[in-house]
């Protein structure tokens, strides 16, 4: 079997987290949430991001529109969809015309591969699938679009009939889809079995590009994957985390580090972002990163047993399959990937902060924020916060405004209805900017929305161009689990100014006072950055 | 084995949660667990149950002490340890003693195979580290336990030096050794490299009984195993929901499902106690088991996407790689947007509900549903608000309390420090118990647990048994249909009575509103189940 490793070749990354990764239970993306990920991912390194299905949502349509205007320095971005339905020409199919319509440069279509489902599931015959499949890739790669097609189900259906399978496979081809990628929808299948049949098709169809798309059902989503590639594949599907329907897809970090550590295959060039990825695309999802995920957990590279301890003292290799620093992650459990000096100063760096040359500051700002990181902050994503606390740390910081308190009152009636819309909220803030004392009171539907108003006012005197500060994403996270509504809450807030997006987090037993923290370092450093 | 072993070969499991998945983070058992878990794997029909490291410590002392009284009807336990100290004799050795003294029939001792493990963890020379392997195995044999041979780092020990990682082998099985379990220690290695190793060392060593034991380090200890299967070997190793060091041990309940249902291969007679298995371990270590877990996890068998749903309808092949009940567990339909009516009257059997031959009521039903999505609810994962909702449209809901108003004010001053403590919450309740009229006030750090609280407080007269349901997650999400501090906000709450577990959701602009309405949800519910 192909074991053998062969130095340099690219396997392309097809990140599916968006699209198939949102079809996990409890995974769901806000439009801001996935412009995000794909910038995220294009400074990862990863060729194709594919961006959601633009014939079903105004959500995926106004996220196309969107990522149409971002500079990526690398990814392209894919929209997908279906063939063209059956009795519909490919030109006169409105779900085409609606991946067309995205301007994305890639338009991936699924297409089936298995009699049973083409006479089942889509009530049509085997040569009208076949015409559906032929007409829908050439159309669309007439139209100038770069064409990746889905082989849905097709393991199955190449067990039940492999020459109706490899017959699809061979329209798509010849109507020139740049890349033909085998779909293992169900996730049942085993690893000696994904070698076979790749082998056979890749050797069926020689110059084909092929690339595999797995799901975990059995347990070998991301060995799947692999063989697939040992076998002849060259592109590879997976999700950031194996985020993904039932129990998910191949994890496409794991699978891009086993590529690259262990199979001698190329696909990002700065390992060392995965644990990030990782712990940024679970952020962005409100979930945590399980801490058994392969390389970029939390207990990825912590070790527990005496016997072990004592060996990896000597020696690292011992206990570790690869170096924790090769995937951004650390020996033992840390929390962040701020964990080492020479991060911190590189992200310092990125927020315009210059810590270089000064090792005692760096070991103290590191030291408060491992403090602060144990009682529950996270900085992943709240780049604000962490500037304002590195300038505390530096001596520039200058609060523009201190709070003197606040108090805030929701009244609520009985209601009914889907969205009640009743309550109440009243916040007071007692506030100082300079030598002066403002009191304000602000109404607002809810407690943070009504201090957010009572802020404004306070402050807006002194500083009118609060007003160009607006909040635009606002996360709750209930850290300690076990101890019901007493326990530890993390707010995250995403703000925004127009031009540039910042999060700022801050931790409390109290909800409210929580967001009032990361509110106030919002507008703090909103007002920093534009130098007021 | 049973009638199986002729037309299937029998695998045997040798399950090591006891002693490997304890070195996972987080992971503990008190005695009690441990021979609670010992008695469920025995009637599940694992094979081999490792109890623990007898030489280590008292808990484990005690195990053996109170394992050897109990009545198993299947199953065989094994004390774990190493061989002899290097220049000791096994019948000198005290560890080995200890290990005898422990009366289980089995006994494993870990061995080094790979040179430099010899030479720089151990620290002797390769010929005395082969005397303490043949000398151990053939003493221990001696004294009438079967004895397995765990040959710790030899896919690196065998990449290293394949001669000298052989020679360990062989003085292991001369010795007598029933078993040779081959230990991909650090969890690195790819399933292609596993399967050329155990064909050649299973050759070399014709008529000796081979192991494999895996760790998850690059993903694929599942599909590692396996491939040892198909290579030669005849036990397998691995924990319950792959607990253990790092990123944990080949999950023993995935690689079953995958040899029985998928290899054709034999490990146990009752399938069906798989999911019951997987959670009865995670109840015993007091963690969640993923959701993601293959077979046994919550949404193994869930789907979401509305192209798979209806497909499902037509036939649960279409996109289910077996039966969810072959493994004790079920299909879930997660209602969303995208379902339909079957899936919601299955959803509401599965609650207990029943909606068959009411077609007008399913579809008023779903109209409510999609109305409260499209405002943001989500009863992905609240289970108990989709029980109410579908009580109040069958007239069989019977509110146990009704609110006439609260109010909840926080008061905070100006802080400092990691982790603010200094705001306080307050919350007044005026409800309605039948006829009487309740009015409380609770306190707490923050707003809803002070509501929590003061709910407590108003029923608890009328309710004593809302003490035994707790609050165990809280989430919040803060959904982009407007921006800011006013956008609206989904708070769901997930509940236990220490047996069951259910989530309820409730959508407010006012985050407050939100968490009250679904703290209410999770109470009544509980009350309802509880069948008060």
């Amino acid at each position: 079997m192909g074991e053998c490793t062969d130095t340099h070749t690219h396997i392309v990354t097809y990140d599916s987290t968006l699209r198939d990764g949102e079809q996990g239970e409890g995974i769901s993306f806000s439009l801001e949430d996935k412009l995000r990920i794909v910038e995220r991912l294009d400074a990862f390194g990863i060729d194709v991001i594919e961006g959601g299905y633009p014939a079903s949502n105004p959500k995926d349509i106004a996220f196309f529109q969107r990522v149409a205007s971002m500079q990526l320095s690398h990814a392209k971005v894919a929209a997908f969809g279906s063939t063209c339905r059956k009795g519909v020409a490919a030109q006169e199919d409105t779900g085409l015309a609606d991946l067309l319509a995205s301007g994305a440069p890639i338009v991936t279509i699924v297409g089936k591969c298995h009699e049973e489902q083409v006479t089942r599931a889509l009530r049509t015959t085997l040569q009208e699938n076949v015409r559906m499949v032929r007409d829908s890739v050439s159309y669309l790669v007439s139209q100038g679009v770069e064409v990746v097609f889905d082989a849905e189900h097709f393991f199955d259906g190449y067990e039940a009939n492999p020459a109706y399978a490899l017959e699809v496979l061979r329209a798509a081809s010849e109507a020139g889809a740049s890349s033909i990628d085998l779909c293992e929808t169900n996730g049942g299948k085993l690893p000696m079995h994904i070698y076979r049949v790749v082998s056979e098709v890749t050797q069926a169809l020689p110059g084909q590009r092929f690339g595999i798309h797995c799901h975990n059902d059995s347990g070998c989503a991301v060995a799947n994957t692999l063989m697939a590639v040992a076998a002849g594949a060259t592109q590879v599907q997976g999700t950031v985390n194996g985020f993904g329907e039932r129990v998910g897809n191949a994890d496409l970090l794991t699978v891009i580090a086993d590529l690259q550590l262990k199979m001698g295959k190329h696909c990002v060039d700065d390992l060392t972002q995965l644990t990030g990825v990782a712990n940024f695309v679970a952020e962005c999802c409100n979930v945590t990163l399980p801490a058994r995920t392969p390389y970029t957990g939390q207990s990825a590279f912590a070790h527990k047993g005496g016997l072990h301890a004592s060996a990896l003292a000597r020696y690292s290799a011992a206990y570790e399959h690869e170096s924790p620093e090769a995937v951004g992650n650390e020996q033992r459990v840390l929390v962040s990937e701020l964990a080492g000096k020479a991060s911190l100063v590189t992200k310092a760096k990125s927020l315009g902060l210059d810590l270089s040359g000064q090792p005692n500051l760096v070991q103290e700002i590191l030291d408060d924020v491992k403090a602060r990181e144990a009682a529950g902050y996270s900085y992943e994503v709240a780049d604000g916060s962490l500037a304002l606390l590195i300038m505390r740390h530096l001596g520039t910081s200058k609060p523009h405004f201190t709070l003197e308190s606040f108090r805030v009152i929701v009244d609520d009636r009985e209601d009914e209805g889907a969205l009640a819309r009743d309550a109440e909220s009243e916040a007071t803030i007692k506030i100082h900017v300079g030598d002066a004392r403002y009191v304000a009171t602000g109404e607002g539907v809810g407690p943070v929305g009504a201090l957010d108003n009572a802020l404004r006012q306070a402050i807006g005197e002194s500083y009118p161009e609060v007003a160009n500060i607006e909040l635009v994403d606002f996360k709750v996270r209930i850290l300690d689990e076990s101890v019901g509504t007493n326990a530890i809450t993390r707010v995250t807030i995403t703000t925004s100014d127009g031009t540039h997006t910042w999060g700022t987090v801050s931790v409390s037993e109290n909800i409210i006072e929580a967001s009032w923290n990361a509110l106030v370092d919002s507008v703090e450093y909103g007002l920093t950055r534009m130098g007021k």
